[in-house]
């Protein structure tokens, strides 16, 4: 299986060529350009290195939120271009998902941190399991927008080692080394952030389990409103939705 | 600190710019190219992605050994031409163990397999113990070339669970299911192959422990003569260079 898989839901943009076993090619950028000027021409580049003839993917993988919103609409609209051009079904997988994937293994808790503003990370909680000769990944807390405090809370709730990563970490790194009460670490900089590689691993997994979907029926999961519109809605309910977004227990997305 | 990684020890090429705290930029490719195809292009087209002036590099970061003698002799004249007219030193990073940090912080034992052919792997075995907010690597077996049969030996006396990687696995899945007594896994595509990104990672630990060389006195670690170099030793003292890198206790390199 040929997939195909691409990461523009944060400050990175990546893009990745994954078959069978084998990660063919990956070209990352954490650099101060803008998604399109970067995200087509590293695949149009990385095609012409690994001589990738695109009507052989059979997957298009794609960082399918949460993340910034502008970042998911151009990911989310090539892989649709693409997969509606080759007739390639899409996996649509959730971030946060895949960047606790720079963890795959650990037997320690996996707390990928993305800064959403407002005071609210996109997080969620994993570890992995071995089954059989690989591992599966488990979700303690699926990913979702949650304010930092509670976050903390569920951690310290949980009482596990954990590892944080993501754009988050140096926004919030002070915050977490005065709140939590369970050893935890950071992420070195090769395994902090998102990685199209990643991506494709997941959706590998999905593609085995029967999650994809078709390209003309994939829409990001952006998790909360835009800022447009919250403005739109008006503060009264904005005030509501932050709540909502914040405070149920059982986050959007789940 | 910037940083500049190369990795072509292997089937992969890589190259990664890190600074500081984040991953600017990584190109990885493992395609039926010579790295001598791959590898300049690859910086120069990331390069220019990331508009890196190369005179701001701080370091260079190499796969130093073991490895293929023609693609570490490629990483190596890259390394150290670079080295040399930017006036800036190397990090000499033993591949197993850049290997190795794509299970970086985890508590099971880490053991890339290169296939070294012979029989042979180049190979190690390492931990992550947490020192304060990060992990340090703990090498239980320094890298070294060994029959396959004698690693399964010390990984069966350690009795831990072991997770496999590299381009060792194919061509050994087999014998050590068939060997071994421990619990094992075999990592996915995303995480088991050279990536320039962990050079760069664990160069950033050899900068801070003052572990880097000259450009001009750098050589590569081959860890085992060349093929030209056997037959020209003749018959009976290949088989002895041969004993001593299969069998010896303590391989060269340590």
């Amino acid at each position: 299986m040929k997939i195909l898989a691409l990461d523009s839901s944060g400050l990175v943009a990546s893009v990745a060529l994954m078959q069978d076993d084998v990660l063919v090619g990956e070209y990352t950028t954490n650099y101060k350009k803008t998604h399109s000027q970067t995200l087509l021409p590293m695949l149009d580049e990385l095609g012409r290195m690994v001589e990738l003839d695109l009507h052989t993917v059979d997957v298009i993988a794609v960082a399918a939120g949460p993340g910034s919103f502008t970042g998911l609409r151009i990911g989310a609209a090539t892989a649709k271009g693409l997969g509606l051009a080759l007739k390639a079904p899409i996996a649509p997988v959730p971030t946060v998902d895949a960047l606790a994937w720079n963890f795959y293994g650990s037997d320690r808790l996996v707390c990928p941190l993305m800064d959403a503003r407002r005071s609210q990370v996109y997080t969620g909680i994993y570890t992995f399991r071995r089954e059989e000769e690989a591992y599966r990944q488990v979700t303690l807390q699926p990913q979702c927008a949650l304010l930092v405090e509670q976050l903390v809370e569920k951690l310290n709730e949980l009482g596990r080692e954990v590892i944080f990563l993501g754009d988050g970490v140096p926004v919030y790194r002070e915050a977490l080394r005065r709140q939590l009460e369970v050893p935890f670490s950071f992420a070195p900089a090769c395994c902090s952030r998102q990685r199209a590689a990643l991506v494709a691993g997941l959706g590998a997994v999905m593609a085995r389990e029967g999650k994809l979907v078709e390209a003309d029926r994939f829409a990001p999961e952006y998790l909360r409103m835009s800022q447009a519109e919250r403005e739109r809605m008006g503060a009264d309910e904005a005030e509501k939705e932050a709540m909502r977004a914040g405070i149920a227990p059982s986050c959007r997305g789940e």
